[in-house]
């Protein structure tokens, strides 16, 4: 055995990794409690623990300064896809972690595959299910193993374990999602033996599952899954504690499915919001107990969510980590409220906004938020307050007259509803979030709790940061899926900290989200229109500022991004060409999925 | 107890059936053998065997002169969702059975349904494994009953009766799909008693949980799943046998996840055939094992097919009903052999037709189909034989000298290469398919045996069953989901038989089909391309001409295919806006799914 690390885990991971000048700072008494029982070991050494690996990646990563190679070999340019046939050990992740470094072994991968679960959370069933739906992603392919046998030991990797530390399952703004991931070969003298994820928490195992999937590729030549460049030493957490993606589901109703379909593609990117954008002025599909006739204002009875189907949704996204941050968007786009209440409008003619002069509108507004509250567990909640226009109300007698009596503008009163709003909201235990409009027209008045939600341009992020406002980037420009004419690359090259260099007020932007409006988006089209352009602006999200290419990107992420295209449609996503001019158009003739 | 059929089956099915002033031809002694045992009954009744039902419908039939009530009131027209909305019985079948009537009454379905299965093939896994799905597709609403309780004896409906008489499961053309579904109360005193199906083959019975599938509602007031219009007695079968879908593969690759997509909404429609066409002159995705190399005419190594994938395919279709067709499209589409084997190609300016001058061209062809008569085990095959330009083959010296030595022109060369094709796919037991070009060039050439399938327009299966030939109707100007200008009404008032006025030669069309070109089709977009317009040709397939609307479709189909798009929806399928005016636009502005 040499000396240093290479003693301390025998040859199948740590030997690999690109050893630093310094290495020799990692002394045996630095990493002893990890050394594994092996015959070929000292006896002196304890047997592995459930949280020896988190030790480890940590001294390794001290020891070591791991730097992620993105631009050497594992992250290639390629011309066309002839080329990446060519070489039969690409692998590309996406979103690209924030440390890795790889080897140039390839592995093969037991069909039999198990979960080895430990540490606190060893009882997940998160893990668990989302281990079994990453088994069914790896292993698409039936059939045919080169091998013939079906011994396990005809397989370098057999077995996944999962060592998560905590067994807190709550799912919150800032939830720990890193993880470490190591993949190697088990040669009975490595402690980490085959595949290893360490995380916190059950919600960054499953980041590491993600990433463990797109290690593994199917190769048609032996029929097996295979792990090239293996081993593989990833370090990884998200840039952004909140990356969201809006789904507007009352222009156009997605049923439950379709909706679970976008989630689960969502996980695929490491989204980790999905900001419901439930009811607008068209249609008030979600059912409100306390208000039985609200979702009279759905377009059909057919178009529809019932609390169960909510919460269902909310559950099915917790399952894969996915917060949702419910919205109801006041005072302006709400006319559907009027459907089943009247009441709500100001009058028959002037329908939005709602009737800030009744305290029935309140009463309406508290029922709702209390029920949702029981729906949604996450701390955000949106009150939109967006696109007020309230031409309307001073030509309402009643609402004038309101207005009159209490010395008011109709900004006053706009400025009234918001507030009011926020209070209920905050009331229910839950943080405010508005859209810009509420911040531009009346920051001094806004909560200090407010998340400001940026929408119209750039430049409001580092004004509501300036003013102590945590900020979500969605500058529509560069991040509304319906604006068709943003390509990839105008999602891929957004910054939500541009304008903001005071590292402080760096951390009070907690993330982005990219907007799919439904004007023109159903259930035939919602997938191909935010795929594959959301995953651009995941990344953004996701990976660390230093290792996400900057420059160059066609040819530093192109490519990944091609690839991570195909591997939804494999997934069974409808996500369309990443080179499109403009978005959801079809192909614009016969070709490769990696090269349109 | 009243007299005749009342007396025999109670009030809860047969009373409300249309009964014709004959009803009287049914005496007790006609139908006594199917009377239940029941405490009101007379006791020298049997008890209900599992034949009964098969006698009883037949008897019904014969007795009640069964016909469609399509015009009444089951099938509305309606001017907008919001009065749909105000009905909360209607229900809408697609594709509509051939006969069937309807009653008044409103049944509550059991979630925790079951199915008792009987006859010779009780034991099918096929009916089993469809009812578990039919039962997730119906059960799509968690929660809440309005009774509260979870007590069965809460629903009206709690078990699928299905009885299937044969226990052969061989898919081939021609298999018996016919089916009789009946949807009543139980009450105690009917022998019939909640849901029967009851089917001769395993096919026949998938059929009827559709059809029972489509009459399941899930009821937002109630939060119960229920059924409308009950007792239903529908006795239903195919008009054509073959039932088509085509999907190109070569164009675009599609992942086998996507291809399961398609067929598994292709039996929602009760399409029955999958028209694989695997390769085309851009790529080769098919493992061939006696030729190996043939695959790497794939677009890239991840875009292929195993043979085990094929195998998957199929069995994954054959567990829906759906039969596969495979294609392989020689001469004039075949360049992509070449890339493995470049002696299939005349030269290598020359690289289509297939070089007709080779035995080793013919070697290749026959290797391709024993590897494949292993995977498919649908009798007809398709040979391609469309669109041959033979030009560069005189152009080729070794091609040039070879017709010159045979006295052969390029067409006779064309002729002899098809009929080759023939002879060794008819050797291998399979039934040929071609492209009506050969039809039309050297008819009389054709082995009888030979299917023709017209593409190119109308007129073809009049000459092509005209001289004795069967043939499937694919006219490109109404059955071509690539020509995206074609409406849904294109493909609706589409007519297989016309021109056919001849019974005997009527019978020689088996069927339709409808072509999925996807040249500028692929993952991101098939569904959305398919349906609902492919719906309107299934309609046209399966229902009888007598029971298909064939005026004033607008008021007496749109509205169910609105129903039927968005119930696609409902299931996770990508269906696009029924009258769009152009396939897969969006949406032109925010609505509801049963207005767009």
């Amino acid at each position: 055995m040499g000396g240093g690390l290479v003693v301390l885990h025998g040859k199948s991971i740590i030997s690999s990794l690109p050893l630093k000048p310094d290495h020799s700072l990692c002394t045996p008494s630095e990493v002893s409690p990890f050394f594994p029982s092996s015959p070929k070991m000292s006896t002196r050494f304890p047997t592995i623990n459930p949280k020896s690996l988190h030790y480890l990646f940590t001294i390794l990563s001290i020891c070591l300064h791991l730097t992620p190679l993105i631009n050497s070999r594992t992250i290639r340019t390629v011309n066309s896809p002839s080329h990446l046939s060519d070489d039969s050990s690409i692998t590309y992740l996406w979103p690209l972690p924030s440390e890795f470094t790889s080897g140039n072994e390839t592995l093969a991968v037991d069909p039999d595959l198990s979960i080895s679960l430990s540490g606190n959370g060893a009882n997940s069933v998160i893990v668990r299910e989302a281990f079994a739906r990453y088994k069914t992603l790896i292993f698409k392919h039936v059939g045919g193993s080169k091998f013939g046998g079906t011994s396990n030991s005809d397989y370098d990797v057999g077995k996944v374990t999962v060592i998560v530390h905590s067994d807190d399952e709550e799912l919150q703004l800032g939830v720990d999602e890193s993880y470490t991931l190591l993949v190697g070969k088990n040669n009975g003298l490595s402690i980490i033996g085959e595949v290893a994820i360490e995380a916190n928490t059950v919600y960054g195992a499953l980041r590491g599952l993600e990433t463990f999937s797109q290690l593994c590729g199917f190769d048609y030549g032996t029929k097996t899954v295979q792990i090239y460049k293996a081993p593989w030493f990833i370090k990884d957490k998200p840039r952004f504690e909140f990356r969201g993606l809006l789904l507007d589901t009352s222009r156009h109703y997605y049923p439950i499915d379709i909706i679970k379909q976008i989630i689960e593609s969502m996980s695929y990117a490491k989204l980790n919001v999905l900001h419901w954008h439930i009811i607008d002025e068209q249609s008030f599909p979600l059912e409100v107990p306390a208000y039985p006739k609200l979702w009279k204002g759905a377009y059909t009875k057919w178009e529809r969510y019932t609390v169960e189907d909510a919460s269902e949704i909310v559950n099915f996204a917790k399952m894969r980590g996915i917060n949702v941050m419910a919205e109801i968007d006041v005072p302006g786009h709400a006319e559907s409220w009027g459907t089943g209440y009247p009441d709500l409008w100001p009058s028959s003619s002037c329908r939005e906004p709602l009737d800030v002069s009744k305290n029935f509108t309140f009463e309406v507004l508290s029922g709702i938020l209390q029920d949702m509250r029981d729906i949604f567990p996450f701390e955000l909640f949106h009150l939109g307050g967006d696109e007020v226009n309230t031409d309307c109300w001073k030509y309402t007698p009643s609402v004038k007259q309101w207005l009159q009596e209490r010395n008011m503008t109709e900004k006053d009163a706009y400025q009234y509803f918001v507030i009011k709003a926020q209070e209920i909201a905050i009331s229910k235990n839950w943080t405010p979030v508005n859209w810009e409009e509420t911040f531009n027209t009346f920051a001094e008045k806004l909560n200090p709790k407010t998340v400001v939600h940026n929408w119209l341009g750039p430049g409001v992020c580092p004004k509501a940061v300036a003013q102590g406002f945590k900020c979500i980037y969605s500058n529509q420009g560069v991040w509304y899926l319906d604006h068709l004419d943003v390509t990839w690359d105008g999602f891929y090259d957004a910054e939500p900290l541009e304008g903001i260099t005071d590292s402080v007020k760096q951390k009070l932007v907690i993330g982005g989200e990219v907007c799919m409006w439904s004007e023109t988006a159903d259930p035939s089209n919602v997938q191909q229109t935010i795929w594959p352009r959301a995953a651009a602006a995941a990344e953004r999200l996701w990976t660390s500022k230093e290792a996400a290419p900057t420059s160059n990107t066609s040819a530093t992420a192109l490519t990944r991004l091609h690839y991570f295209r195909c591997l939804l449609t494999r997934r069974g996503v409808q996500a369309s060409p990443v080179t499109n001019m403009y978005a959801r158009n079809p192909p614009y003739g016969p070709g490769s999925c990696y090269d349109q």
